[in-house]
C-alpha cells in the first residue's frame, strides 16, 4: 500500500480554503448595529436597508461558489497526486494566494455592477480568474510530467481527462480577460461556466469512456437496494 | 476494510464550520477600546456599556449553538456517508452556504429582539433555517438513495432513524417560516427545538430500538468498572 | 486494533482553537494605515504610538498562551478518550464556546489595567476562566465515568492522574473568582498559574510515579545517541 | 510500524498558519464599498484608488510567502518528528505565536516603505523575524537532541541538513536586524532570502549528496513516462 504523502498539504490548504470561503460574509452589514435600541429602524425601513445590502449578499455568494468550485477542482487533482516535493508546495502556495484574493475583486465586481459602462472591477475580476487558472495549470503540468508525482497506481483514464481539460491551458482565461474590457455581465457568466467545466465535464466524460475503472473508484453501493 | 473517501470533504467542512462558528465574537466591542487611558469609563459605567453588549453576545451563544447542532447533524450523516461524487460535493457547499450565513440573520434577530412588533428579522432568520433544513434534506436524500453513497456494512437501523426523520422533510420549517410573520420570539424557540429534534431523538430513538446494533458501534467501555 | 471515534471532534474542536487564538493580533493597529503617505508620523512619533498599543499587544499574547494551553489540556485529555456520544459533543461545544470567548475578556483586561481600583474587567475575566474550568471538567469527568468512552487499552496512571487534578474541580476558581473583587493582577498570574497546572503537573506526577508505562507511550528516541 | 504522535499538533498548526497566512487580506479595501451606487466614482477615480492599494496589496503578498515560507519549514521538520511532549508542544505555540505576529509588521513595513529615512517598521519587522528563527531554532534542537522525538527509522542524512542549516542558528538574523537599523530595503530581501535558504538548500543539498536515501522516499513515479 502506498502511503499518501499530501496529507498536510491538503489540511493546510483545507484551512486557506476554509477561511477564504467565510471572508464576505463580514461585508454583509446588520442595518442598525451601533444604534441604540430606540432608534433602531421599523420595518419597512428595515426590509429597503437590506435590499440595500444586496451587491454585498450576491457577491458573498458568487465567491462562495468560485472558491468551492476551486476546491473541488484542487481535490480533483490531489485524488491522483500521491507525493510531493518542495516546488509542488511553492505551486500549491501560489494557487492559494490567488484563491485568497478572490473575495477582493469579487466584491469589487459587485460594488460596480450597477454601473455597466465601467469595466475597472471585470478587468480586475477576469485578471484574477487568469491567475488563478494559470496556477492550477503549472501545478497539474508539474506533477503529471511522467507521473513525477502522482501514485503509482493511479488510474491513467482519470489522469488524462485532467490533462485533456487542462491542454487548452489558460487560453479562454487570455480571451475572457478581453472580454472584460467589453462586456461586464458577459466576463462573470463565461468565467463561471469555464471555472464549472474545469470540475464536471473531467467527471462525465470519465464516466461515459471508462465506467469499468470508475467502478472500482466509487465502488458499488447498490447492494442493499433490491 | 473499506476506505473513506470523504477524509478531505469532512476536513474542509470542519474547517468551514470552525471559523462560521466564532465569526459573531467579532461583533463583541470592548467598552474604550479606542479611547486613551486617561478617558475610560469607571466601573458603574463600565458594566452599563457591558450590559448593552447583550444583545450581540446573545448571538454569539445562539448562532454558535446553532451552528455547532449543525455540525453534530453533518458529523451524525458522514458517519454513514462513506464515498463522494462531485453532485455530493456541491450539495455539501450548498449546505456549507446556508451556515457560514447564520450568523447574519442571529445577530439581525438579537438586533431587532426589542421590538416585538417587528417580522422582519425573524423572516429573514426564520429563511434561512428553511434553506439549511432543504440543503440537509437533499444531501441525504441523495447520498442515501439507494445507499448510493453510504458505507456497504452501514447498520440500516441507523440510516433508517435518520431517514425518518427527514421524512418529515421542510415541511415543519415551512410552517415556522409562516409562524416569523407573526410571533418572534416562537420563532426563535421552535427554530432551535426542531434543530434539536434532528441531532437527538434519532439517537435515542436507535438506543432503544436497537440496543445490539449499537453496542458494537459504540464500543464497551464498561470493562474497567467493575 | 480499536478504532479512535473522536477524529472529527478533534479536528472541529482544532479549527475553532486555531482562529480563536489568532482573533486578538486582529486588534492590534498599524498606525497611520488609514493615511495618505505623505501624513505618515515620522520615527520618534511612530513609536511613541506603537508603544500605545502595548495593552492589546499585551492581550494578544496572553490570549494566545491561555488558548495554547487550554489546547494542550484538551490534547491531553483526548490522547485518553477515544469514543463519542451526543452528550460528548454537545459538552465540547460548550468548552469550545467558553475558549472561543476568552478574547474578549482577555482584551477587556489588557484595557483596563491601567485602572487598579477597578475590578469590572478582572471579574469578567475571572468568571470565563470559572465557566471554562467547569466546562472541562463536567466534559473529563462524564467520559472518564466508568471508563465510558475511554480506550479499552487506557494507561490507568495518566487517566488517574487527570482525575486527581480535577478532583479539586472548580473550587480554586471560585476563589479566584472571588479575588477578582479585590485585587486585579493577583487574579491575571494565579489564574494563569491555576491553567498552566493543570497541563504540568500532571505528566510530571506520571513521569515520576510510572516510568514504565510512559516509556511505552512516548518510545525510546536514544537508540542513535549511542 | 511506529505511529506518529505529532498528527493533532500539525493539524491545529496548520490551522493557525492558514488563518494567520490570509489576515492581510483583509486589509485590502474595496473603493467605493461604503457609498451609495450614485456616488461611485468613474473607471479613471477607480483605478487611481485601486492603485493606492498597492501597499496592502505588496503587504498582503509578502505576509503569504513569508508564511507559506515557514509553513514549508514547519512541515519539513514535523517530517522527522514522530513523538511529542509538552516541551515540544509549548515550543511549537511560542513559534505560532511569531507568525501569527507576521501579518502586523508586514503590514507596517508596507506601509512606511515610502520613507526610506525611517527605520522602526524596519526594525519591528526584523525583530520579528529574528524571534521567529529563535523559535524554529530552540523546537528543533529540543526535538533532534540524542534523536529526542524522531522517528525511529529517521534518514540520519536529512536530519543532518536541516542541523547543518540551524547550525548557523540565530546569527545572520541577529545581524539583519542590526542591518534594519541602517538599510530598510537590504532587511526585506535579505529576511526574505534566508527564510528561503531554511527550506531549499537543504533539499537540494541533500539531494546531491545521498540520492539513494531520498530514492526511498519521493518513491518512484517514472514507470508510466515509457
Amino acid at each position: 500500500m502506498e502511503e499518501k504523502e499530501t496529507g498536510r498539504l491538503e489540511a493546510f490548504s483545507d484551512g486557506v480554503f476554509a477561511v477564504a470561503i467565510t471572508l464576505l460574509v463580514l461585508n454583509i452589514k446588520i442595518p442598525g448595529i451601533d444604534m441604540p435600541a430606540s432608534q433602531l429602524p421599523g420595518d419597512a425601513e428595515l426590509w429597503r436597508k437590506l435590499g440595500e445590502e444586496w451587491p454585498m449578499l450576491a457577491a458573498y455568494v458568487t465567491s462562495f461558489a468560485t472558491i468551492g468550485v476551486m476546491w473541488l477542482n484542487h481535490h480533483r487533482l490531489f485524488i491522483h497526486i500521491k507525493r510531493t516535493d518542495t516546488v509542488l508546495m511553492l505551486l500549491n502556495l501560489l494557487l492559494l494566494l490567488t484563491i485568497v484574493f478572490v473575495p477582493v475583486p469579487t466584491a469589487l465586481l459587485a460594488e460596480y455592477l450597477v454601473k455597466l459602462d465601467q469595466h475597472a472591477a471585470a478587468i480586475v475580476y477576469s485578471g484574477t480568474f487568469l491567475a488563478m487558472a494559470l496556477s492550477f495549470n503549472v501545478l497539474w503540468r508539474y506533477a503529471s510530467y511522467h507521473n513525477r508525482l502522482l501514485g503509482k497506481n493511479v488510474d491513467p483514464h482519470a489522469v488524462a481527462a485532467i490533462s485533456r481539460q487542462f491542454s487548452f491551458g489558460p487560453v479562454p482565461y487570455i480571451i475572457l480577460f478581453g472580454v472584460a474590457w467589453i462586456n461586464t455581465p458577459a466576463t462573470i457568466i463565461l468565467n463561471f461556466a469555464l471555472a464549472l467545466f474545469f470540475v464536471l465535464p473531467g467527471h462525465l466524460l470519465l464516466k461515459r469512456k471508462s465506467p469499468q475503472s470508475t467502478a472500482t473508484e466509487t465502488g458499488d453501493g447498490e447492494e442493499l437496494s433490491g
